[in-house]
């Protein structure tokens, strides 16, 4: 879509009502043919608009695809998300936006997807990703902060899709699984991949991704005790757009209060708060090593606090972690 | 040069005398015109090749350039540094290297520079790179450990470069300085920048770019008081394909060895006997504050150990140490 057909869209949007071609005319200072051929294109595009004689144009209905357009609406922040470059299909859309970071995309661009062919999670499994029901973005961060400090992010992350979804989706109840997942009555509807490229000292940049399942209406048979969508927990179909754009407002504040402090202190009660394994006895699964114990808490660097047989609290950093049965 | 030529190359190097043109036609399976053809290739490279009839082709002396033929006579590893990409010119060594890693290249590769124009120090500094003197690699490592583990790997690399230039060039009593300097007599004579691009829980790849000032004769001006090399400390020349090849003979064992462990326990004693810091009071400059006290030594994670005028003692993961004035 070129640049005066969305903000000829966006101004559709918010108008809610007809706008006269006169109206459009003056405000984007083009002929009343452009209107119209502008108009066309959005058509083109899957918008229904609406076209009356003596009143104008109305948009009746959005595609629902996370597009800039669409989205921007429903922004209230100011960095992340004013810029977003939307793809029908791309292999990983952390893969596009690590390349676009390197070659110098700022800070609060955001690479979105309707489809992923190659969807990635942690540690090169396979994230599921069909056409024209879920969000698959990446959003650039640029955050200079030593790289220790960055896997702090995915908590951060975690916390502000679990505000998002409680705005957007209210009632839903979702918890936060230490250390990236977010699961709705126990499955995972939710995904964060944080990847960085950085010097010991300064973080050249971070590419945080997240994969939602929001209006996918079947989950493959073999994923189907792990996995489910915003849909089938609720019933409810949820805006994509909306959704995309409650999460940046979100975490934009939360990422800028980070920023200043050492760590993640100042979200420590509301991460522990919506945990799902707090107080729960799990198991550790280590590339080298399997540590069982009590979770007491989550550090102030992001750390799983686990307390042992031996009563010692230990400190985990990385980690896959499971529910022991007896828990479930 | 091509791949004969280089294998040739190698066995006349290895040879030390004399080789019969039959015994290369055998050796590589090729005619003797093709033998000569492929001397000549070496000696428009610039080695110098003496025929001799009846006796066949000696070299008889080396370029000095670190190039992969060069450099495979003092190599006793099996995986760093069997593939040596060379470059007249780059702009950073570290900057291709990382966008090879990002191809796919696989761990031990090198990729050095003869000049570089780019050339980058920690903090997006300049490093000074001229021509021809000097050696400006990178190494590529897949770790695969957590990312908070990767910042360790810049003290066991300078642990590994101490340790060249010791063999290399005995009695020149290089000192570490934290994080990621060697110095001579107080002047750097080798910086360290380690890249990484890594998930939380796992390292894709790291960078080990290092810059070695050789044999330098002349230092500009502006940087005479902070900076050396090893030809201004000692009057000597070094042979930067076998200075290379020390690096990476020393440094793939370390780095074995610190793949099984947890941390750098296992290096600490030698960290800590040639650390300039070791007890000095220094000042460290972090980005957002200044911190002052007495270095009592190196922790295991790599940080540097600060006690300061309250007798706390606190560890220093990032930043740039000074040496107070009076204790120089």
């Amino acid at each position: 879509m070129n640049d005066v057909a969305a903000r000829i869209l966006h101004r559709l949007s918010k108008a809610g009502d007809f706008l006269s071609g006169e109206v459009l005319c003056r405000e984007f200072c083009i002929t009343r043919s452009a209107v119209w051929k502008h108009i066309q294109l959005l058509r083109n595009e899957g918008y229904h608009v609406e076209a009356l004689t003596g009143r104008g144009y109305r948009l009746t209905s959005l595609t629902g695809r996370p597009v800039e357009a669409e989205v921007a609406p429903f922004l209230t922040v100011r960095r992340f998300g004013r810029s977003i470059l939307y793809h029908e299909v791309t292999a990983s859309t952390n893969m596009l936006a690590k390349s676009l970071a390197s070659d110098g995309l700022p800070e609060g661009c955001v690479v979105v997807a309707d489809a992923q062919t190659g969807g990635r999670g942690r540690m090169g499994r396979t994230w599921v990703s069909p056409s024209g029901v879920n969000l698959y973005f990446s959003l650039i961060l640029r955050p200079g902060v030593p790289s220790i400090r960055v896997p702090q992010l995915t908590l951060l992350v975690a916390a502000a899709i679990h505000q998002a979804l409680n705005s957007v989706v209210p009632g839903i109840a979702p918890l936060v699984k230490w250390p990236n997942d977010i699961l709705i009555n126990g499955r995972k509807v939710c995904g964060v991949l944080c990847e960085m490229q950085s010097e010991p000292d300064f973080t050249n940049f971070v590419v945080v991704g997240i994969g939602i399942n929001v209006n996918q209406s079947e989950i493959p048979p073999e994923l189907q005790d792990r996995a489910t969508s915003i849909f089938l927990e609720t019933g409810r179909l949820v805006s994509r757009p909306e959704l995309l754009a409650s999460f940046l407002n979100h975490f934009e504040p939360l990422y800028d209060a980070w920023l200043l402090e050492e760590d993640l202190g100042f979200i420590l009660p509301y991460l522990e708060r919506y945990s799902l394994l707090q107080s729960k006895q799990v198991t550790i699964d280590q590339l080298k090593r399997t540590i069982s114990g009590t979770v007491s808490g989550i550090a102030r660097g992001g750390e799983l606090m686990l307390d042992g047989a031996d009563g010692q609290t230990i400190l985990i950093s990385s980690g896959e972690a499971d529910l022991q049965k007896r828990t479930l």
